[in-house]
């Protein structure tokens, strides 16, 4: 529901702690990675405060990075699904303007079929990428501006700006999604469209003859085509000043999307509490993402993901000195490591506050969390639940 | 949401285990009938699993098996809520056409002020009630094809079909839906279904003066007008090739409707489980119904109830014994003895799959559920779950 009309002032400061990929299963006998983990901190938090579990998008439905993000800030993911040609613009501090078509690329190898034989072209170093991306900036294309800019190992951001007329972004993948097969030919899904179609096309065109000498990175694939969309920013939505501490570049593009201060720090977790103490008397509404935990998970590594989740727990009292008024710890999705992958499955959140009803779970888990206080509930509640806790909402109806 | 954009391919099998009516109350201080009953092979299950309570329609909504078996199979029941008459029509082969309007008619017992003394007719058997329609063969009406069959004991279907105009289904039962009052005058709702109102008074007529000296059959309820819903397919909805193995008509006509096939088989679970064997192979998504929970519930037999439950779950090996990747057992509704009639009750939901997060609940109960990993949801997405488990589901956004 639109909050705006029951916002109120308040001096209070709500900090979410958003350890990516949070949520696992238990796949060794010794219950999810949270369980398994030492958490004396967090179980402190938790006892003393209301946990849950929170579907990001919906029961059975894999969040990735942006939908699951887009509901902790109390954003409908699925009305709001941000493409991720705009997250990886976002991500690098591409100055991206309304009306660009942006689109996330990688550079891969085509066997002498001309088929995919590796997606990523062996996960090439970032060195060799942004030498790659070099290349392919000599490309130019008629009445539009190209902008190709590296990302990080084996991505790149490809921008298409025109000043004359208005492109759509409804073009599908050229990425395949699997090996064995040749890209695919970039169609527009719509008449706006085809001009976009017509463009990509031509740029590939080029990008083959570019890379053809090229080992292993002999051509790109690209996806997620898509536009800025039109946001309400943090501030607008719920009258906080945000401000976000994250290391990783997606994470940072979302923030900036919602109109978040994103402040320089690195992507380890000291260096981004330094940079939140920083900033913790500028701010009201603070923004800690911790990539390690989906990481770990992602690489199917259990003894990682749960030593990450204690290298969280033992950051906690760095945070609690802060005094937050409000805080929220929870992932944006889960990422079992049985899995190595986003999963489906709810992910454990707690709130700690002076207002909360504390419900009789005494530790921070999966187990314990399906019979918290909050429920299982959809997660773009959390903010709201939040902005109660800090006493930003008024009474609805008399 | 939309699934469609999400599907991916997979081989794994899922096994939908419905008994009808599952979830009950505590009347005589043993727990529900599922808590009484001896189920430990169902608790096995639960205890490997993931369980939890759903709403068929939402809180304090009593569905009728047509909406608890659409959400159950992923679709919003409110939104596709199916006309008895579709159902009934469905449940016998018959073969419905777009345009046709169907309606349930139950043989019933007039008194001598013609008010209503038995909605049933004494449940009058099959072979009465097969004789009792072929007299009602004989009503013609002007302009339309009348269709009058048996389905079982006291209960027929009526289909008219118009060649010329197109015919409403907002017509009101004549069925008072209680005793000691006279039928109903069948009303239009809408205009479009004056001339349907008309034809039907007409037919109601013709049965008057056809059953004037039959006993206790001497008049007709109608109950149920509808038409065929456009619906789309779990082909289409979820990539799913369907097969329904359930006894009786009403569950087979849903399974078709959405375009499962069905196989041919008797309403006891031996046959059921026998054809289910028999079609494993050709088909990964497999639905058992099993009826006997929900008559017992109806009948207001709590022992009976649980016996049921029992031999349920005796049945459990022979369906592990088929290796099904995702195993969901749980009710299109609650059918308590207690009220002796399908209930609000939330309804007990096992899901049993390599990728479930195991919860603490260690039995198949509604007191158990009621702390399990899937919460309460609403039923609608234990299909997406389902999915989910099976691989079938790619992740939603970037």
């Amino acid at each position: 529901m639109d909050l705006r009309p029951l916002l109120t002032e308040s001096e209070a400061k709500i900090l979410f702690v958003v350890a990516d990929g949070l949520g696992g299963i238990d796949s060794e006998g010794r219950g999810t990675e949270l369980e398994a983990a030492r958490t004396p901190n967090l179980d402190r938090l938790a006892s003393q405060g209301a946990t849950g579990l929170t579907y990001p998008v919906a029961p059975g439905i894999t969040p990735g990075s942006g939908p699951g993000h887009m509901a902790l800030f109390g954003y409908d993911p699925v009305e709001h699904n941000i493409g991720r040609g705009v997250l990886t613009a976002l991500g690098i501090d591409f100055d991206l303007k309304p009306g660009d078509v942006a689109a996330r690329g990688n550079f891969c190898t085509l066997d002498s079929d001309g088929e995919v034989s590796d997606r990523r072209a062996g996960r090439i170093d970032s060195r060799e990428g942004t030498r790659l991306v070099q290349m392919l900036k000599e490309i130019r294309l008629d009445d539009v501006e190209v902008y190709v800019e590296p990302v990080k190992e084996h991505r790149f951001l490809l921008v298409l700006r025109s000043q004359k007329e208005v492109l759509g972004a409804q073009v599908n993948d050229t990425d395949p999604h699997r090996t064995g097969v040749p890209p695919c030919e970039p169609n527009a899904q719509e008449e706006k469209s085809q001009e976009t179609a017509r463009l990509v096309s031509a740029f590939l065109e080029q990008v083959r003859e570019i890379l053809a000498e090229e080992v292993p990175a002999n051509m790109v694939l690209l996806r997620g085509f898509a536009q800025l969309p039109r946001l309400a920013s943090l501030r607008e939505s719920y009258g906080l000043n945000g401000c976000a501490l994250a290391g990783y570049p997606m994470y940072r593009g979302i923030a900036r999307l919602l109109g978040m201060k994103v402040v320089d720090c690195g992507p380890d977790l000291d260096s981004e509490i330094d940079a939140l103490k920083a900033a913790w008397s500028h701010h009201d509404f603070l923004f800690l993402h911790f990539k390690d935990t989906d990481s770990r998970g992602e690489d199917g590594d259990f003894d990682g993901k749960v030593a990450a989740i204690e290298e969280l727990d033992r950051a906690i009292p760095r945070l609690i000195e802060l005094q937050p008024d409000v805080i929220v710890v929870t992932g944006d999705h889960s990422t079992p490591s049985a899995l190595a992958s986003h999963s489906w499955h709810p992910v454990p959140v707690l709130i700690s506050a002076n207002t909360c009803r504390v419900d009789s779970v005494e530790v921070f888990g999966e187990t314990a969390c399906a019979g918290g206080g909050l429920g299982h509930l959809p997660a773009k509640h959390l903010m709201t639940l939040a902005l109660a806790h800090a006493g930003r909402l008024r009474k609805f109806g008399a």
